[in-house]
């Protein structure tokens, strides 16, 4: 039988819906789905490496990067930022409650091979570059989104 | 025949998100799909009592139940919110216009029988005991989630 | 055979979400998807016309009419508002790089037959009159959308 399809296209840059998606995509995989995560817009921030990556750029693409949080430690929360308290205080309590943490999160999707889908369209307007990703991306079109989707019950845009 | 079955994540705390998340469950169930809403994250909030309940909590739990809205009459708007005129406006032109308020929207979706559920490990998470929640709510996980999404054509997160 | 369906509700009065939801729906319509998109509350601001349009209103769905974004043009972004800049540097870029702009994807999702509905609840809420929108849009309710998204596979919230 065919395995269930699941894709989740990744918007939106707050720590908190990350954080969602990655938990409905890692239980998707451990219910045996085929789970691919497609990360458009500011989706794409929380798979930026911590560390700067020298690249070659324009300096607007520049601006951006440096506009951008860089990497799953550094978003921020759709709610509760004021101060910068909300996203400290929502590590502090996953940490408490022994919850993965966004980048624990996303290791466990690699390790369950979930298919992490870099968004061209973005990395070319933001002039994101492929070393700036974290490593074991493929990228992708809205093409590829669609052909997956498409074979898919469950489609989240988060 | 099997019904349609129809499910929707509420991520968001915001009244405008909340009430087109019921105004759909509501339409769905008319059209006799089984729905289920699943409160995650600040979603929950507006499935809070609205009456303060005395709960024994940490200190970090205390604090979180405070910044969180209690309920479907305390919500924000996505948008419009500058000096809290938004939500009294909406509410305003909803009841000029006799739509259903949010709290109406609820009590229309526990008569149709729509499921809702609390994401446990947001309860977990920011301390929301069960008694803080309106009734006849269950309490499940991402896992009970996915079954029901698999076996649904309309998978919304909002 | 059948063709295959997509629907996509645009809830969000933000440029970026407006430009994702339209990349998609227009990905997919040249997939030969039939497509149809659903704007509802603040997701109806960009397909009203740019031009004030002559209409009988009471004083609070002027206010209302004030206050919103005057159609594709006029929107903002989800993040990085700040100073008005963030539309105009992507504006900026999209135009760098010959994306299209959302104009210009609002006339190609036409052309290519999309199912453009206006939410006539979000209408009667707000006070928009039909002779504001954009021309060639539907009218219809929570049903019809309904209706629709059990024929489709990919059923986004935006």
């Amino acid at each position: 039988m065919d395995k269930e399809q699941t894709t989740i296209v990744l918007f939106s840059g707050e720590l908190d819906k990350a954080i969602a998606a990655f938990i409905i995509a890692n239980g998707a995989a451990a219910y045996d789905h085929e789970v691919t995560m497609f990360f458009t817009f500011w989706g794409l921030n929380a798979m930026r490496k911590e560390e700067a990556v020298k690249t070659d750029k324009g300096w607007l693409e520049k601006i951006f990067g440096w506009m951008m949080p860089r990497g799953a430690n550094k978003l921020g929360l759709s709610r509760m930022n004021i101060l910068g308290m909300g996203p400290s205080m929502i590590r502090h309590v996953m940490k408490k409650h022994k919850a993965l943490s966004l980048p624990q999160l996303i290791g466990l999707a690699q390790e369950q091979g979930v298919k992490l889908v870099a968004c061209t369209m973005t990395m070319d307007l933001l002039g994101l570059k492929r070393e700036e990703l974290i490593d074991g991306m493929e990228l992708a079109g809205v093409a590829a989104y669609l052909g997956d989707a498409t074979k898919a019950k469950v489609n989240l845009f988060i």
